[in-house]
């Protein structure tokens, strides 16, 4: 394991009223006491308990004063890395934030890789693997449902229960493998109905988990939802709406404007993410479209279609598009909102489809009419379960990835049984079982998977 | 005083490894004992030692954890604010940031004002106006210069002398007052030699103050540059030379990569601010230039004009240019840099003109050629002293002008004692004086100064 003692700046990149460097290893109290002086001459930061805060002076090498800083100290192993760990407030600018990682890095310390912290806190036995991966998913949670899988996650739900199995796999795997040692005795250690009645109960965990991708992608990456319709029907009106309404909420709290603009946005707790498609354009009778091949494209990445009519147009149109969009989103849930009913209001609403699986709503975008059971509809159609904090959602392509695999060795364990394959060939089935839940909780890793996973977080963390 | 508490996210924007939220004020330790709880059961928010941490949970009111966060507590007068503090330090995910700020106004809290923090530290005498006003500058400082001048003030050398002045003034203003009680019997409490004295060294020291704007001013919003030049004399590649080379040291740094394009960059600790002009375009014989008037007034703006030449071109123009252009920069420093050597290797480098005042350099910002030279050029071009960890500088306007209020009042009072005048029309010039010197530090005060100074921080600071 690496004796390295890192630093880097922790708190988000830029101006703000504070900044907090972080710095662990076996030389954070020495490293950071080189460049530090309290201001009660009485205390000295490498005597002051654990989980005290000390307040003084960093200095440069010629005495300057870079910042007054509250350094906090935590000693191994009751930190967050498990090791020797200080850390830096000072004030929130960009120059002092680079000053004073210059000067740690002056006196011994190296620039953390990305994620370097948490895996620490991995590799001294502080987290196992998937509490560590929840950490970078917590970290860019930006919904309620994200926020509570991804806590979940780092309680460690999952983990116990695979820990669990997987703990169970490896005394049949053992017991199967002292047959093997017996192998002309003909014994069994090993109760064959148990262990097919843990293969029952394991497949149908495993099963349970793979489902839940769906939810936990929705979940993580927002549901995708594709905003189609004629040009001019007031799609990017509605967009705006959906989109912004949430944005100055967060600009509110944070004190802070948001300039990107984003195509995700939070409902209800939900993050979705719309898609944004090219307006389908009628040409004379024959319904010719631009771009509608590229519109059918998007449709098949979104789980949701929000199809919107302009209701003050001629309907013949939109009778001539429906069967085709019929088609198009049958393995889609399809709503149909029905615009610009503020210019006709007198008018007869034209529910075109009588099919109550549709969720048909009449709006107006532009005098935000109906905005707030549009959204409760896409709620609704989403059909998110509610997150309760026992759940377990896999969110994680790599743990949907292990799963399946000990999934594909659950099912030949279970034919085998029921074939009464040799002991030799059963335990291999068993042991690849234990292998690939080994990989989720982290009992079994490599060089290569912690380095995928840690490069994915942010620095100073 | 306000007996409120109150709660901000002090970190910067966005998503971060981690973030820290500061409460302050009377309840601020009771408001987040409702929302925390301790990991270790024998221990509670509201019995710890002041400047120790505590790590737990903060849970909503449904008990749904919204983050594991460590806690510190500052008890008064021990925190920056002089109020009971609380930091929690979450995960930096801006949901997370959000749920406890909510939870904190949910329970009793109120979001802190713009510089709320530093304002409160100020009305508790934990620092004077000039000092609140330097953390200000302070986090915006994004050179050693203007660090350096920031930090000085901060540390209270600009206010001591200050404070010097004003209470040997407010001796001597008592002194003169006290003389008119006695008015009819014509003594003469206040010595007006060691008065006049005390005159000229105040006024000597508020104009070396005043003076140091400039040199101030140009650390803290960065030395005006303007680059001058026909078009496709290569202006824009050498400015994004001088732009860019920074912006990425900045980047390596940080571990981010800032998108926004700026026009200001720190050379050899200087803050620079480039001015664009638009190119002057010569047609035909007679310099006819487009947009030359703007240019013009681009350079009234700037201290520096860097003239960019390019040598591969026929030097009839620049010569024409030649008269005209040293008029404008009369009072600038002017650098002429003669580009695109690489291509016109073996011409002689046409110094346009001898003047040992004008900085000439060939350079090539294509290749690269020179730029180090250019910028060393630029830095002694500036001249701006190297500040060392005593120099007093005056950076904000609002100092100035009292300064220069100040100043005033001294001058009266010099002519005053010159003149005889009155003791009472002599005293009010001495108040006069030492209100306009209170108003920096703080000692006058009203809530509209209060209000100005404050809003420009950012909030959580």
């Amino acid at each position: 394991m690496s004796q390295s003692t890192i630093c880097a700046i922790s708190t988000a990149a830029g101006i703000g009223g504070i900044a907090v460097i972080r710095v662990s290893g076996n030389n954070a109290i020495a490293n950071v006491n080189k460049i530090f002086r309290a201001c009660d001459k009485n205390k000295n930061l490498g005597d002051i308990q654990s989980n005290t805060i000390i307040f003084g002076r960093i200095k440069n090498c010629k005495n300057e004063i870079i910042d007054d800083a509250l350094v906090s100290v935590f000693r191994a192993p009751h930190s967050y890395t498990g090791e020797d760990t200080v850390e830096i407030s000072c004030h929130g600018s960009v120059y002092i934030q680079q000053q004073i990682l210059k000067l740690l890095i002056e006196n011994g310390c190296v620039l953390a890789q990305a994620g370097e912290f948490t895996q620490r806190a991995f590799l001294n036995g502080k987290m196992d693997l998937s509490q560590a991966e929840a950490v970078a998913d917590l970290i860019s949670s930006e919904s309620r449902a994200a926020h509570m899988v991804a806590m979940n996650q780092m309680r460690g739900k999952f983990l116990n229960e695979l820990q669990n199995i997987r703990q169970k796999l490896v005394e049949f795997a053992s017991l199967i493998e002292l047959e093997l040692d017996f192998n002309e005795e003909d014994v069994e250690f090993a109760d064959r109905r148990e262990l097919g009645i843990l293969a029952i109960n394991i497949e149908k965990y495993i099963s349970k988990l793979c489902k839940s991708f769906d939810v936990g992608n929705a979940i993580k990456n927002g549901i995708p939802v594709a905003i189609v319709g004629e040009t001019n029907v007031g799609k990017s009106t509605l967009l705006n709406i959906l989109l912004n309404e949430e944005r100055a909420i967060v600009s509110e709290i944070h004190g802070t404007t948001r300039d990107a603009i984003e195509d995700t946005t939070n409902i209800g707790g939900l993050m979705f993410r719309f898609i944004d498609t090219a307006g389908i354009r009628n040409t004379k009778d024959k319904i010719e479209n631009m771009g509608i091949e590229r519109t059918y494209n998007k449709i098949e990445q979104a789980s949701i279609v929000l199809w919107v009519i302009d209701v003050s147009q001629n309907m013949e149109n939109t009778e001539k598009m429906l069967p085709e969009m019929l088609e198009r989103c049958k393995n889609k849930k399809l709503i149909i909102a029905y615009n610009k009913t503020d210019i006709n209001e007198s008018a007869l609403i034209p529910n075109i489809i009588s099919n109550n699986e549709i969720r048909q709503i009449s709006i107006s975008a532009k005098e935000k009419l109906n905005m707030e059971l549009l959204q409760n509809i896409l709620i609704e159609t989403a059909q998110i379960p509610e997150i309760g904090s026992n759940d377990v959602i896999v969110t994680n392509m790599r743990h949907l990835e292990a799963l399946q695999n000990a999934h594909s060795s659950i099912i030949r364990i279970q034919n085998g049984l029921k074939q009464n394959i040799p002991h030799d060939l059963l335990a291999l089935d068993i042991r690849d079982c234990i292998f690939h839940i080994g990989t989720i909780t982290g009992s079994i890793t490599t060089d290569e998977i912690l380095g995928n996973i840690f490069s994915k977080f942010c620095i100073g963390k």
